[in-house]
């Protein structure tokens, strides 16, 4: 949505400023912050909207409850208009090196691992952090590349190699175990890639 | 440890109940489930020895800290000393299958499954959750299968093979995704164990 906000009974009217194109932006970076410094219980629509110099209705306006923002949040990371023909498009055979490569390449990039280990830590605790995950990395990403790919079961398929990453995520960036956090992302990519590969192609 | 406890100033002996050798045998499975009830956070050793039907003190003196007695409770469900050579002693060509079955049966089981539940709950969010697993899943039981398979980077690879379980674990019985979390659990043995075979074995 781009339109400009709703007013609210008793307000002034808004300045360029506050409605302006760079609101929804500002809006989404302050989430991001507030929800890898302040977890996700503690991150209110309030304190996003604060963060981004906005009121906190215009927040809604865009981006509707603290799960939408969120899960907006975590959407930039994925983009799965953009990565899933990506991934599927090149050489069926390289497919899993590709989702491989970029799962490894979105958690080693600082700006998306931040709001990712806020969804991760979240997820197994929170309902609503837990839909996110299924929402986004699953279904929306995970599953519509399974679906590309014309296997028996896609979905269970998809939560396979799912399963997989997860626990990598878990193991090298949240728990941090040793030597996977500080293994060579390559190294990572070429001993998952054949998993992800088989799990998504063969029948 | 099975000496009897240590007496405390100004209290009478303990009766037989309370340090008998059924002690132990209560103060762990009050402790799995209070653990599996309350978080591990909010568990605490004077509740521990309150359901046990003990005194605190001689939760310590069996178990040591809250840590240690979480540590315990987790290690009923896996028993390395037994799993270990369970798993590493068959047929080579079978370890993934044996691993990923004996995994499956752990979380399988009601009794095994409150307590893993609890700490996988709380590893991401408490470094001494995040211990146990360390300690118990990777160090104790993976890192003693692979060393014993004679692989380049052994821990590396049972990094791998743990954080493909542990994600597992997280989709099917914490998060609750499906298909994953009604799938035949042979299903997922046979799925998993090649991934858990080439990690362990392959060079």
């Amino acid at each position: 949505m781009t339109g400009p906000a709703p007013r609210r009974r008793g307000r002034p009217s808004r300045t360029e400023e506050e409605t302006g194109p760079g609101a929804r932006e500002r809006i989404l970076e302050a989430a991001r912050a507030q929800f890898a410094e302040r977890g996700y219980d503690k991150t209110s629509v309030r304190g996003i909207g604060k963060a981004a110099g906005v009121d906190p209705a215009l927040v809604h306006h865009y981006f509707g409850t603290k799960d939408e923002v969120f899960a907006a949040a975590i959407e930039v990371s994925f983009e799965p208009a953009a990565v899933v023909p990506a991934i599927v498009g090149g050489p069926r055979d390289s497919i899993g090196e590709r989702l491989a490569r970029f799962f490894i390449g979105v958690w080693e990039n600082p700006a998306s691992r931040a709001p990712l280990l806020a969804i991760v830590r979240s997820a197994l605790t929170h309902e609503a952090a837990a839909k996110v995950l299924r929402t986004f990395v699953l279904r929306r990403l995970l599953e519509r590349i399974a679906a590309e790919l014309d296997v028996p079961d896609p979905k269970f398929r998809a939560e396979l190699a799912a399963s997989h990453m997860i626990g990598i995520a878990i193991l090298r960036y949240v728990i941090q175990v040793e030597p996977m956090a500080s293994a060579d992302p390559e190294r990572i990519v070429e001993m998952v890639a054949p998993t992800l590969q088989r799990y998504l192609t063969e029948a």
